[in-house]
This record gives C-alpha cells, sequence and structure tokens, in this order.
C-alpha cells in the first residue's frame, strides 16, 4: 500500500537526518531526540510516534502534483522534525507530564535540555528541507525554506497567543482563529505547498495545495475541539479527558464565553473538577456552542475537500490524499 | 570610519526583520524581541545592545574578501539573531536574573513566553538569512543556510555539554574544547565564512575566513575564561563577579581539576562564598592554572592572526578585521 510504503521512508530520511547529532560524547544527546520521535526508551514504538500525518501529506502532495514523492522527502522530514520540535517546547509551556502515553523530555531530562532538545529538532529540521537543493534544485530549496520559515513564524505567533490567552478573562471568538491559523493551520498549509514545490507544480496548482492544507488544519482543529467536549472519551468515558477540565479555550468555549449565559457564569467561576463536566457540557449545548461548531467544522471540510479538488490531484496519490483528509475530518473515504 | 557604518546598517537590518512579528494583536510580542535586542523598554539604548561583534565579522569578512558588505547584511542579521536566541535560551537554563544589566526575558514575562520569544528569533535569523537569495544567488543563499545550520547544530551540542558537565564531578580539560567549540566558535567560524561566502570568494579562501573565525572563537574564550579569574574585576574588584563562584567549568578550574592538588580538593568540596576567592585564585595560580590558560590564549590568539592573514584580507575592511580581532583578543590594535 502506498501510504505503509512512504511511512517506511519517513522514517527511514528522519532517523538519518537525527543520526546526525549522534557523536562520540553525545550519545545521550541523540537518545533524547530518538526517545522523543519514538524509537528509543520505554514505550518506543508505532504508538510513541504520532501518525506521521504531516510527511505523509507533503508526500502525498509531490506526488498527486505530479512529481516523484521521493524527491519531496527532505521537505517531508522538515515539517515533522518542525511539528516535534514544537511539541517538546510545547510540553515544557504546558508542563505536561505525559506525550502519547510516554513522559515527556522534560519530565526525563529537565526543562533546560529539554528546551536545548527542542532547538536541536528545530535546526535538523532546517538541515533535513536544504538537501531539496539535492533532489530537486537550489531554487527549489531556497523557496521551499522561506515557505518553511513562514509557517515557523505563524507557529510562534500562535503559541504566542495561546500561551497570552491563559491569564485573559475576556476572550471572545474573535481570539480563536487567528491563534488556530497559527498552532495548526500554518504547518499544515504548508506541508501541502512543500509536496506541490518540490513537485515544481504552477503557482496557481501551489496555491491551491496551501489553502486545501490550511482549510484541512482549521477543519481538523474545529473538529478536535468539538470531540474535545462532545466526544466519547470526554463525555461518556473518562471525563478527565474533557477540555472543560484541562481549561482549554477551545472555539465551543470561547462561542460559549462570548454568549456570556450560565455557562459564561460557571467557567468564568472556575475550579471545575470532573464531577462538574457532564452537566457544564450540556449547558453549554443548551446555549449552542455544540451545534455552532459542529457547523463551522461541516463547512471548513467541504471547503477543504473542495480546494483539494481544485488542485486537480493525480493517481493513486490523489485519491489516497482525499481519502487522508477524509478520515482526518471524520468523513467516510 | 567603517564600523561606526556598518553598526548602523546591522541595526537597520535587524530592526527591519523583527519588524515582520510587528502585526495587530501581537504588539507585545515584537516588544519582548525588541526589548531583548536593546531596543525597547527600560534601559533600552547601545548598552543593552551587546557589541555585535559577530555582524561586524561578516560585512568585515565581505569586504575584506573583496565583497560588498551591503549584499552579506541579511547574513549579518542572521548570525546576530542566532546569538541572541541562544542568550534567550541560556538564560532560562542558567536561571539568569539579568543580561546587559537589564532583567531577562524570562524574568519579565515567564519561561513559557521565552522559551516562545526564543523560537522567534530563531526562525528571524533563518527568514533574514534566505535574502542572500536577491542580494546575492539562490546558490550562494543555500549555501550559506547549510554554513548557519551546522554552526546551530555544533551550538546545541555545545549547549549539551554545558548543561551535562554541570552534574558530572570528574572532568577534565578534554571536555573543554569540544564545549567550546560549539558554544563559542562555532558561530564565529560561520560568521567569517559566511561574509566570504557572500564575497562569493574561492572555497579556500572562505575556509580559510572559516579557519579564523573558528580559532578567534577559541582564543576569544580562553582569555575571556582566563580573566573570568584573574581580571580586575573578578580579582581585584568585586569578587561576586569571579568564574569560581558562579561554579563555571572554565579551562583554569578543568586545568586545576585534572591536576587533583589542593584546588581540586576544595572545588569538589563546593560551598564557596565570594571571602574564598582570592585564596583559591592563588592557588590555582600556584598549581599552573593560571600560566597553562595564558599560553593556550597567546598560542591561540597567533594561530588566529596567521589564519586571517592567509586570507589576506583586503584594504580598509582588512585593517578594521585585523583590528577588531586584536581588539577582542586584547593585543594592540
Amino acid at each position: 500500500m502506498l501510504s505503509e510504503t512512504l511511512y517506511q521512508a519517513i522514517e527511514k530520511e528522519l532517523q538519518r537526518v537525527v543520526a546526525l547529532t549522534r557523536q562520540p560524547g553525545l550519545e545521550e544527546m541523540h537518545h533524547m531526540l530518538a526517545y522523543h520521535m519514538g524509537w528509543q526508551g520505554e514505550g518506543a514504538g508505532p504508538g510513541a510516534r504520532g501518525k506521521r500525518i504531516r510527511p505523509l501529506l507533503v508526500l502525498l502532495s509531490a506526488a498527486a502534483a505530479g512529481g516523484e514523492w521521493p524527491e519531496a522527502l527532505p521537505a517531508a522530514a522538515a515539517v515533522e522534525l518542525i511539528h516535534n520540535f514544537s511539541l517538546v517546547h510545547d510540553d515544557i509551556q504546558d508542563q505536561s507530564p505525559l506525550r502519547r502515553g510516554r513522559p515527556t523530555v522534560w519530565t526525563k531530562w529537565g526543562a533546560a535540555q529539554a528546551i536545548n532538545a527542542g532547538d536541536t529538532l528545530f535546526t535538523l529540521a532546517q538541515m533535513a528541507l536544504l538537501r531539496l537543493g539535492e533532489t530537486v534544485s537550489a531554487e527549489v530549496a531556497l523557496r521551499a525554506a522561506i515557505v518553511l520559515q513562514e509557517s515557523c513564524l505563524s507557529l510562534t505567533q500562535g503559541q504566542y497567543m495561546d500561551l497570552s490567552y491563559e491569564s485573559r478573562g475576556n476572550l471572545t471568538l474573535e481570539a480563536y482563529w487567528p491563534m488556530v491559523s497559527g498552532k495548526t493551520a500554518a504547518l499544515l498549509a504548508a506541508c501541502t505547498q512543500l509536496g506541490a514545490l518540490a513537485a515544481q507544480a504552477s503557482d496557481p496548482v501551489c496555491r491551491s495545495y496551501q489553502r486545501f492544507g490550511k482549510l484541512l488544519g482549521l477543519a481538523f482543529q474545529a473538529l478536535d475541539d468539538l470531540l474535545g467536549i462532545w466526544g466519547d472519551a470526554a463525555l461518556t468515558g473518562k471525563s478527565t479527558e474533557s477540555d472543560l477540565l484541562s481549561g482549554k479555550k477551545s472555539l465551543p468555549v470561547l462561542y460559549g464565553l462570548g454568549k456570556g449565559g450560565r455557562f459564561a457564569a460557571r467557567w468564568t467561576q472556575g475550579s471545575i473538577t470532573a464531577a462538574d463536566i457532564p452537566a457544564l457540557a450540556a449547558q453549554l449545548e443548551m446555549e449552542g456552542g455544540r451545534q455552532f461548531t459542529l457547523e463551522r467544522a461541516n463547512r471548513l471540510t467541504d471547503q477543504a475537500l473542495d480546494a483539494l479538488a481544485e488542485a486537480s490531484p493525480h493517481g493513486e496519490a490523489g485519491e489516497a490524499l482525499t481519502a487522508l483528509a477524509k478520515k482526518l475530518l471524520q468523513r467516510e473515504a
């Protein structure tokens, strides 16, 4: 199957790049990175690696845009390393003890080493990308580097907003989209755009792929926010997994805060425990938060699939790309 | 004067790049960066900016290698932003309250925002460099990006060593050079090499500039370590500025630890206070630590100036480059 072939090639490229840090006296440094990437240490394995959605999007976009996917491998490795750099730093910033069920880098090696491990992954991402100069051309590598840097800037801007929202009480819906555009959608937009760029597709085609990636990211986030309150795990399963408990400023929460009704009053009051979750979720649903989020997610999903159709993805990769998008957006593939 | 012209051009280029973050709703994020760069906030001004040695080295190397220094401005801004990204993260890692006499970013905005501010400067450095594609060519921009990334990887490796040394008791001199090569010399080597690259100098000339930068970095660090114990401020002035108090694993300290004499015994015992400094410095000097460090610093300084002479720097810029090196190494200019 195409996706499995790509997944294997992605792991190999990632391991090649991370191995650049493997030097005498630096074995532990390499191990920290290999641990985070899910290759080494307790709990290593596919479950500890994440789904590698971003590099898959790069390679499928490259092939669907008429290119040879192996030529896009440097960009695929780069986006996954950027994603993982941001996760390592996010976990320090949020003081999260676990990532994919395993202790986070900062809990194992301390915040100082974890900051440096994230910086290393960031550097490796840049190094990975520049190999496009060998697989395609210097011009494409340079254009790709600019695309990647712009998405990184958006990422840091989204992260700034996310961090600053924690201490702000007066947030409304307006605050949501710029934050999510930066934190989630910008890197996904870079993935699909980089794939098309590596395939040397025309500018309009590159723009369609970029638009698809961005809308995919926004739709995915809206859906994720919906499931974070009304998904099985959050509601009927363990209330401890509810976004209402973690205090996340998600789309339905910001909708509810904007309404200024009973949900907003209870939320603002604070000290929400697991026992409060079912009633609080029901209150937010009654005020229209669920319906609003569902409509937004559906509309964005339709727009994302339209943008992909506009890009006219070719062949088996095109079908796989459409299937991946539908799976991420929980539509029938 | 040439250096003053360059300094002004560097500030302008840096401000242009950092202004990329200035967007509606992100004023505070831009301010954090402008504060760290010494342009805004309490205590802003030349003293808060550092000496911009690295970008000066880039521009002087470019001009001395026969190029037009304005074409190298993207590389000059890039290295200064890399340096400052590493300072912002260093300050969190070392929990330093002050940087250039002002509160550090993390003490003002918290560690989470400071990690993100460092990441933003790192991203801006990459963006800055890629403008070499406009001022010179795509090929040069790509080669320059590879040089910069490799120095960043060395930087993170040096930082890993520095952080891991804190908890290691059995350090010897062997541990010193790889750490300093990464933390200090790699970026200085990139500065001089990037200048020569932007000037499109031949490969052997680029290598001579790189070698000069690396040796300059090593010599500078050895000298800095000497002054950190036997300099006026450390010894006769405020003992609180002595590296013996901060516990820094500097060259003379590692020499002394390798000797395994009375200095090593006292150091290993710990709990060193300001009152202990004069006697401890005298003990280390008696065991040969001062002489050893001075000889190393002098030899590296000679090697650095030889490497620069080999590069045959041209004209006023060449003279200014030699003068800058001599000033940094405390030789008569």
